[in-house]
């Protein structure tokens, strides 16, 4: 894992940040919090993120269906502290997009993941309207 | 997503499948099963495979742990219909291994996973010693 | 707990059993199945008992909620022995019933759970038709 | 449900309150909090209490296994508002305790939760000790 976070998510640059405070139940029997646990909490970070977008799916009679998800655990996170998800939109294609996310522990990075999206119309996938594609382009991380 | 199950997984070549049944708790929102619930069956389909090794990590004085996770969601599945996950090792490294993973649904590929494991002892990152070495090799797929 | 499987379920006198396996989520840092997961393995088997009655709510245009679950865990359960859960009808009221199950491992009861569910229609709490309870009353357990 | 609240708790009362954020993972098919997913929220703040004693378990040599869950469901809750949970001991006896919790929305109770908790030691069940009684005591709800 050469770069455990290469969209260079940090604290300042990115769009959303969201606090979320990891659960009991995100602990396996290691003791610290289960990988699946933190894509499930990447999943939570992702939800707020879409909404910030302003435009529902459902409103636009489209589905947004994950296609892929890319996790990188670079440390070990623990129960009780939060784990801050910062979310931005990394690349725009024609009828997909991915969502970089990176999750901080204690102002450390200790997990990255990268999710495709496809929009999904009635009949199969279908091309991001000139609006939304804007509005994306508006959550791509700040350069330096 | 031009090939969604890049080890070639399938029935007959694989060392070791499980069938998993869905729970309603795996559904989300949208009725299907959900892509973090997939990735927890994906987990629940590999301890099974570690177990499959026969060399209990605790028994080993050492911590295997999970450092990416790969997930590629090729169709929707759905309730309640079992998933049988095929696993196998993709490659062995110096002290990390990678689990190639296709979970089908009704004899459909529905999703894949691939998973880095990263063998820690006491202190951090240590070999992978020859007789687990010769039993992953042992686990790799069979080729056609 | 003087009785902890009081509508004595038990193998051969229950209208629907199911296996469940384990997952690993499941577990908690204790080692054993967590109780919160057992209450969903308990969901899952209550799933497949509502479909049992052959009367979807949606269907009928009317929606189950769930009021009350009361849990009792009689002994632990572990990884990776199926639960085998037995589910009936224990009780009818006009607009609410109760299912009633209990989960085995290895044959031996691990746990009960007391499930108040209410019929909701668009305008609150709607009565059971003779029909549904004519079902319903087919599926309590059966005395020896 | 005569009382969905028995223990009266409320704001200003309550030995201890957490404020949990829901997560996309706890919204089912309805598209509302799954009753399971309540029941976890639950153990979360439980944990939280359990902490609030200042005597871990494992440091006294003993394990407190939850012997009983008892859950009303007053009214649906909604993802994204936090849930604000409030947690006492309802009751002491020889080696087992009750911890009474409600859960409100937006300032309405949602759902109640009955715990059961038993102290075991390495031969079962065992007493609890004077100095541990004395904290629990301290975190009963305060009378009006």
């Amino acid at each position: 894992m050469p770069n455990p976070n290469p969209g260079g998510l940090k604290p300042g640059i990115i769009p959303l940040s969201i606090d979320i405070p990891p659960r009991y139940q995100d602990l396996d029997t290691l003791g610290h919090i289960n990988n699946v646990a933190l894509a499930g909490i990447f999943e939570n970070a992702r939800v707020h993120f879409n909404h910030s977008l302003g435009h529902h799916p459902a409103d636009l009679g489209v589905r947004w269906l994950v296609a892929a998800v890319d996790l990188k655990f670079v440390a070990e996170a623990h129960f009780p502290h939060p784990l801050t998800v910062y979310s931005a939109v990394g690349s725009i294609g024609n009828s997909s997009w991915t969502i970089i996310q990176a999750a901080f522990q204690n102002g450390e990075c200790v997990a990255t993941c990268d999710t495709v999206i496809v929009m999904h119309g009635p009949r199969g996938k279908t091309t991001i309207g000139p609006e939304l594609r804007a509005i994306m382009q508006n959550k791509m991380p700040l350069k330096d």
